[in-house]
């Protein structure tokens, strides 16, 4: 057995995290060379001593500590710049992206050129640039094995039939904290109860991105880039239990569907193993125990959001840099308090609708996009207030 | 594409049926060379007419007619001697086997024996000689595509990971027609309520057989031999609403399921175009208008025939030949009103517990214990009325 040598960029978030807790219980199989955080440096030097990887980068500002407890024994990068070096290590085999945000846009770019096997968890690099990437990845022969638990689902299940032969995906959505709940008490919705997720746990600007939908429109995205799709051959599901995780529909009517316990160590863990399938250790999911599956169709009209995404995925181009742009600018801003839940659709619907879309746009048209929404989104936040 | 020659046995039965409607819709690929029937002569004359196959058999009484009205034409062969022969012609490419009973057993050995692509509704055949059918198989590189429902649907999900990386088998079962009929009620059963069978319209003895869940308990048997399973690998699951058609769980606790609508049209056609998949023309199952879907635990006490046909697979052996042959039997007895619905088991649970298993049988001592099996069974059949 090849040992396979391992960076993860954002180790201290929840997918860094699991992903370690996989490869603790596989030294034969796996070997850390590289992690990465931004402040949490308490975090990072705990993993740096129980892992021993060659490569840690961080803040600036944590990096003098750094070198004073590991000394010549680590190479302690920049976290703002370095992760393009990181992610192109030429003894690295998997290059796991954990981070969020689309700061990951530059290093994922960065492995797919050098060839690499990339882990994603990350959405936002492929929502806004999915079609240079997966260019990219043609032409390096990198291999792309998605980590967020639907589009594994989706790449798990297209291994039933063959890719011509597919006709629909179903992509299944929790439906997130505010299935239940009726629009009309979202005005008063407090930051703590829209983070109160009944599946997954996750970070908060994900979780918050669940509740509005968005996130389903970004996978919406996601999986027209990783998979090739048409808008038109994706259909959200509603499916409260997260037990069916994706399906794949082939043309004789034939549905191939994946379903396991709601736990990233799952996708993460066949990501790395890829394409062998090992022992996680974690539970089954348990057929007697499980409610009734259930399923039903999005709502557009409660979850404007993801009516939005779907409206952008069709339009492509510099959009969807800017919806990703304008949502975080957005979600950060209810998160801290500065604007009430209802406000985030709003925001970021002004913001798209003003957007002169370039289509096929260069990498620098994206980032310039993407800029550009942020302003304009705090611009609005702040009248708000 | 290349023209698949086609022998179907038992052509005039709902498999049969079924297969020529997908082959009438795809003329450029599929070409009828043989089709058989017992009694049916009206219906096989149709079917003659309207694919005009170089062989067809039926029982001895109906040779005069067919030959008065094909002539020349067509090759007409006598069922009871010639369904080896046809199995093996040298221009068939794929053998469906669509008769019922062990009857199958010797054409589907023959089309084993020839290097076929065997496509088997048939349970029979598996279920008492599967050992011998499947080494045979692997001697001379035939490929066996079953077309069962839930057999297709484990080698579909199959196609998600490796052999080696199986856990375990979840095989699916509506429950049957008496799923919700108190066990004190079963007494009092008349052919008409077992018959109407909720989710599949089959034949009658399958249809009997769902009702206990010997059916089920064949399944297992069936599956053993298949896919090389052990008894503990296989889970049966009461799922009343038959979307999912089985499921394969993984080492690293990843599910992947088949789901599809109930017709047999969908694991017929599969079977016929594997490894490829082309369009059925039939409506895709509808998440929307699906009830929600449940699962349990099968009861054992209430389906006695199931606890028995476990009890069997553990001992295996020539008992496997012992308890389709008294079934097969008691289960006609029940049709013609000779038995009612609770001694079906009673008297199949007699039959077997008299039996001396014989290890590792060969074809003779496989039937030889199916005849010993309906002697006994017609005696205690007689000794009840």
């Amino acid at each position: 057995m090849k040992l396979k040598k391992i960076v993860i960029l954002g180790s201290t978030g929840s997918i860094g995290i699991n992903t370690l807790r996989i490869i603790e219980r596989f030294p034969e199989r796996f070997k850390v060379i590289g992690l990465t955080a931004y402040q949490n440096s308490k975090l990072l030097e705990k993993q740096v001593r129980k892992f021993s990887p060659r490569y840690a980068a961080l803040d600036k500002k944590h990096i003098p500590d750094f070198q004073k407890i590991f000394g010549k024994s680590l190479k302690i990068l920049d976290v703002e710049t370095d992760l393009e070096f990181l992610a192109s290590l030429p003894e690295a085999d998997i290059v796991v992206i954990g981070m969020r945000g689309s700061a990951a846009l530059k290093p994922f770019l960065s492995a797919v050129r050098s060839g690499k096997t990339v882990a994603p968890a990350n959405k936002e690099a492929l929502v806004i640039a999915g079609d240079i990437i997966m260019q990219e990845a043609r032409r390096h022969q990198a291999t792309i094995i998605p980590v967020d638990s639907e589009q594994s689902a989706i790449f798990q299940c297209l291994n039933g039939g063959k890719r011509d032969e597919l006709k629909k995906v179903y992509l299944t959505a929790s439906g997130g904290v505010l299935l239940n709940i009726p629009q009309t008490k979202f005005d008063q919705l407090s930051v703590a109860e829209i983070l109160n997720h009944p599946r997954w746990q996750m970070g908060k600007k994900i979780t918050v991105d669940s509740a509005t939908l968005m996130n389903k429109g970004f996978e919406i995205i996601e999986a027209m880039r990783l998979f090739d799709l048409k808008l038109s051959e994706i259909q959200v599901l509603i499916h409260p239990e997260a037990a069916i995780h994706s399906m794949v529909e082939f043309k004789d009517g034939s549905i191939i569907a994946q379903l396991g316990i709601t736990d990233m160590r799952l996708p993460i863990q066949y990501a790395l193993t890829y394409p062998n399938r090992i022992e996680t250790g974690l539970k089954a999911l348990d057929f007697f125990k499980l409610k009734a599956l259930t399923f039903k169709e999005p709502d557009f009209k409660k979850f404007p959001c993801l009516a939005l995404a779907v409206d952008v995925a069709k339009k492509q181009g510099t959009l969807a840099s800017v919806l990703n742009a304008s949502d975080e600018q957005a979600v950060e801003a209810f998160l801290d308090g500065r604007i009430g839940f209802t406000q985030i659709y709003n925001i970021i619907e002004k913001v798209v609708s003003r957007h002169r879309v370039i289509a096929q746009p260069s990498l620098t048209q994206i980032l310039d996009a993407d800029r550009w929404a942020r302003e304009e989104t705090e611009q609005l936040i702040a009248k708000k207030r």
